[in-house]
């Protein structure tokens, strides 16, 4: 038996988000499809989390058991071979056998993408949420290192998750501009359900001058849910990398980020 | 009356290409029913020429006549509201009464995108050719110069497409690598049936070391289908722009491409 952990990149345009359920495609399956075909036998997959229903990722992990003679690093070959253009293994490798995709996570990087113009884009158009009203750059730059620090983040998650804690440690935040395109970009130890997505609903609002930075700190002591901004819509939001070494995580964030 | 030029941005993954057809969606389509909902008279839409199914565009153009007393340069705000994301009007302009998009054309710029990687990409896929197996890229960049002049493309062109004479003449023609990406540019006074991906499934042709750079003349010459290479897949290929001044087409060409 070994334990094999994959790293994962999907456009979540055509499926209804990572974890299988009844009546729509989702990753997972897809996946845990290939996979048995693969290894002639049953095969559970352990995400690192769920994505929602249109969400991309480019560095979703999972792991697995297998009794499978394939060498570890060749799952990602084989697989891609068996599964859609919309879904590719990157990377494949054999771990520890107490490694577990979701309980040995440290970390979590999510990207949230807006095109700011006036008639939006045709070719990339899944990958963005697209605003044709003027937006405050600097404003949001402001808010966006705000989110910086522990925090009771209840403010910030759908109502009606059940959780044990709502406090969450945010190692980076920041909003970098390129041209048009605006990324925010958050690493942390762990996200609330639909925390980046209310985030970068937030700082849109701050963009349109809504809301200033200045009253996050206020919105997120509030811990009501109402005071944050609309959940943005779910095509901006890729999850970029699960971290699962502390140190890996700051070593990360040291460096700039590049897209 | 008056006659109004669209410049228009699409993505073809979803639609049966450009021309309007029975029992399937087409960009055409789509477009003349927001016109019509927007004129409220029927309206012709005029495009620079068809594209096939699942080929994309930067800058296809159209032309219609309306007696709508909408602005011209409005259009573009009026259709992008009634229309998908996947089609976007990026420029609507009044122009002379005779402009006509098919007709009026002088020269066209395609671009056919290629990712040499192991895996491909799941962001992105529907606007490339992925190939995993290694490409002798200077080679490639050599052959692409070739197609430059004016030829008897009868060896470019999906056999038995009704055309009158199958001379065209190249103005530029170049493969550019930005990492592992490959675009194939190339602007000529117009492009039969297929001719676009015929020249780019030679040219992968001339990176797996089938056909070298130098045959390219005889391939040309023979005026022969089956000696050039197949017709590389529509995903890859984006109609970049369409010219109606011969010098713009020169000047335009003159500086770098710049994706």
């Amino acid at each position: 038996m070994k334990n094999i952990k994959l790293t994962i990149e999907y456009d979540g345009s055509g499926y209804a988000g990572w974890q299988r359920q009844e009546n729509a495609m989702t990753v997972q399956q897809k996946l845990e499809e290939a996979l048995e075909r693969l290894c002639g036998e049953h095969v559970k997959l352990v995400g690192s989390g769920r994505t929602d229903s249109g969400v991309h990722a480019k560095g979703q992990v999972a792991n697995f058991y297998t009794s499978s003679t394939i060498p570890a690093d060749r799952f990602s070959y084989a697989l891609n071979s068996l599964l859609p253009y919309d879904i590719r293994i990157n990377q494949s490798e054999e771990v520890a056998m107490d490694f577990h995709a979701r309980f040995s996570a440290t970390g979590k990087k999510y990207r949230y993408s807006i095109l700011n113009n006036i008639h939006g884009t045709a070719i990339g158009w899944q990958y963005l949420h697209h605003i044709s009203l003027p937006l405050d750059i600097q404003a949001m730059k402001d808010a966006a290192g705000v989110f910086k620090g522990t925090y009771d983040y209840a403010a910030f998650m759908a109502t009606g998750s059940p959780v044990h804690s709502t406090v969450r440690t945010i190692y980076k935040s920041e909003l970098i501009q390129n041209g048009n395109l605006l990324h925010f970009i958050v690493t942390g130890n762990g996200f609330l359900y639909n925390m980046v997505r209310i985030m970068a609903g937030t700082l849109i609002d701050v963009g349109r001058g809504k809301i200033s930075a200045s009253e996050i700190p206020d919105i997120i002591a509030s811990r009501d849910r109402k005071r944050a901004g609309a959940t943005a819509p779910a095509s901006g939001l890729f999850l970029e990398e699960v971290y699962y070494d502390k140190k890996l995580v700051i070593q990360n964030e040291a460096n700039d980020y590049d897209l």
